[in-house]
């Protein structure tokens, strides 16, 4: 579909040759017209829609454009809209909307709609329960396989997945899943009963959305049953909502690595004041423990005055510390969070990382040693440095590798232990140990 | 499900009683019951396995206990798994293990599983080719509803999704797809080429794996076909290998922006020299760079022993414009990543990091004044190290922000211009910055 057309036929007002463009495009294709469009524009488009389609095409446009929308839209129109969205988009449509349109959409939602939407407002941001959805097809034990086709038959279409069906019983209470591929090979007089796995993966309403992911990953799933504390079937999570969290959780971890506090606010509508102060806190937090790293300086004046060449390498010892500590504490971060290294692997790493950096350091530190002495002259200069450079690569590896592990075990976020904080704390522990080798030696 | 009573069970030779335990379980979890036994017990659980849960269990085994097995188990055995396997399975089975055992393994395979696989180990590791599989349900146009689901039926049991059909003609070229949903939904004489749909989503089989998963995230797909050249259907690509996609290229990413060359091999059973070997490139250069950092000082060193305070200051400096330039590159990269920022937004993200950095120096600038009047009751020292920082922080803003769009113009991988190297660069920029006014104002 060219971009083009669309607008040359809203502006040209071929009202029927856009309807008919419309009928066969994509929900997802069509959203992102929408950013191509005025306002004007934007409601003509969307009031072109075919009806069936168009709550499918509101639930991917940007906030802005949504909000736009509501506001030209009238009642009745809106009140289509709503019931016509699935759940969990309209949950999570609310949640980004100010207060007033908020009000005026839940009063053009059914009262069943508006019922269940508050409900599932209730659940916090990051459990199971805030990315599911209450769409789901459910089943009894004693119907038969054909009974089950013809529910799904008259309930599926408006359900998020029809391919994996929940079977409860009379209080609603998960006994079992059957996919449609195990009714499809079954026979039409089966009890549903006899054919449905009991064993059940499911979810807690407050189980946190991460550990949900890390479900969907390791065994492949496309959906899974969200259950209360009384095993009462309340909802699904499917494989789509899971790769967005999956999306948002790598990209927490990115900020949080760098030093950012994290945000879901998309980068190019956010506001210089908003974002500013993400970064603030921890910049002024590490420049603090900066400027205690220039007192350890202060405190070696008199080596550094005897010996004016020694400044001349902690540039070179400071960024390749803070460099071999953040390599490390990359991978033991990742490592966690992908669930590959836990923390009763603490000691094989420690292990693992005293070998590495060794090797790393010496490499390192030999480079430094041949090429002072050629500059220099001095062999004695030349071998506190390379030392020095040995023995802080060493120390940046333990620093990087274990405090991430430390930071698990207190039951903190791991990813706070990256390459800002542990290129603080090393170069801090380099400067000490180059200067105390350096008054050792010279 | 215990880990206790499977080993006790294999202990105490109860076969009869392992057969049941094993009966209902996940093959997720059977697979992960591997890693606590050793060698002899993993063939005595293996060959207790129902016969048609074998190969699955086999594939989420790690490579080392696929190995083991493979030279516990006879010929027809073997056979029996290989042909059994999904094919993207049996190719990533064959990927990893030694030539020997590749040799043994095809030789078991039927002729037909053998073709196809040969066939798949041709694409390119990061090709759409490479993650497909070639087992899908494909349909004729000219047959009814009805006619669909028998075949369904018939072929569904080994494919690995049924719930999207690949409608074809009868040189294979992909016409259309149509889901189960929309099968159900049908009528039993209606024909499949009236109700399938013809806007189809597909890839080609050299189109990068990453850009299938922005496909696939973008269009909340759970299957996408991929066609070579001619437009035949060659095989399909399913969600839950997307998924591993989107997190191997993450912890690549990861990996790149920590200054280590990304590899695949799980860090506990990697040997040190290679871990070493994938650091030490990248140690090496910002080492190298960190030196010429340091020739920066001795440039100036007539500037420092006029005047010692200066060098207390330079971590401080040095720390807060690396952070600083790491947290905006690392959201540009970041949001380049996820299809959120383009090449295009250049100038709007210069302008906003220039605002931010300005709004940030100015916090963290004053900070510094005050700080160094108080302590050195110097105020030209103090303003001389505000200021400083002030350009420092605005400099490394814009280093941070411009160098991954500069990667991504000259098609290079943008997640390079990360952290490491921007704080190599910033350092240099920020010391020559700080001299220079230093010898200015004092």
């Amino acid at each position: 579909m060219e971009t083009v057309s669309i607008i040359q036929l809203i502006e040209s007002k071929q009202h029927k040759e856009l309807k008919e463009h419309l009928a066969d495009a994509n929900a997802f294709d069509l959203a992102e017209e929408f950013e191509n469009l005025n306002r004007e524009q934007q409601a003509i488009l969307f009031r072109s829609l075919p009806k069936d389609a168009a709550a499918n095409v509101f639930s991917h446009l940007p906030a802005e454009t949504k909000e736009n929308l509501i506001g030209l839209l009238t009642d009745p129109e809106l009140s289509h809209i709503v019931n016509d969205l699935f759940l969990d988009d309209a949950v999570d449509f609310i949640e980004e909307m100010p207060a007033n349109v908020v009000k005026r959409v839940l009063k053009n939602a059914s009262e069943d709609t508006r019922k269940q939407i508050n409900q599932l407002l209730q659940y916090h941001e990051d459990s199971a329960g805030s990315i599911m959805t209450t769409e789901y097809v459910d089943l009894r034990e004693e119907m038969t396989v054909e009974e089950a086709f013809a529910r799904i038959r008259r309930v599926g279409m408006d359900k998020e997945t029809i391919y994996t069906c929940y079977v409860v019983d009379g209080k609603r209470v998960l006994d079992g899943v059957v996919t449609v591929r195990t009714l499809l090979l079954a026979n039409a007089a089966d009890r549903v009963g006899d054919v449905m796995s009991t064993n059940v993966l499911c979810a807690a309403t407050g189980d946190d959305r991460e550990a949900v992911a890390a479900i969907f990953q390791k065994y492949d799933l496309i959906a899974l049953p969200v259950v209360d504390t009384g095993g009462h079937l309340v909802g699904i999570i499917t494989v789509d909502d899971v790769m967005e969290v999956l999306e948002e959780e790598n990209t927490e971890d990115f900020y949080k690595m760098a030093a950012i506090e994290p945000s879901d606010d998309p980068y190019l509508t956010s506001g210089v004041l908003e974002i500013a102060k993400k970064r603030i806190f921890w910049l002024l937090v590490l420049m603090i423990s900066g400027i205690c790293t220039g007192g350890i300086i202060t405190h070696y004046e008199e080596v550094l005055q005897n010996l004016p060449a020694l400044i001349a390498s902690i540039p070179m010892l400071m960024d390749t510390g803070g460099n071999a500590g953040a390599q490390s504490s990359t991978v033991i971060i990742r490592g966690m969070a992908i669930g590959e290294l836990h923390l009763s692997d603490g000691l094989r790493i420690l292990w693992k990382e005293l070998r590495v950096s060794a090797l790393v350091g010496i490499v390192l530190g030999m480079f430094n040693v041949a090429y002072k002495w050629l500059v220099s002259g001095d062999p004695r200069l030349a071998v506190a440095i390379g030392v020095s450079l040995f023995t802080t690569v060493i120390l940046a590896k333990t620093i990087g590798s274990m405090l991430p592990l430390l930071a698990k075990w207190l039951k903190a976020d791991p990813a706070l232990m990256a390459a800002p904080i542990i290129t603080t704390l090393v170069d801090a522990g380099g400067l000490i140990v180059y200067f105390s080798i350096a008054s050792l030696i010279l």
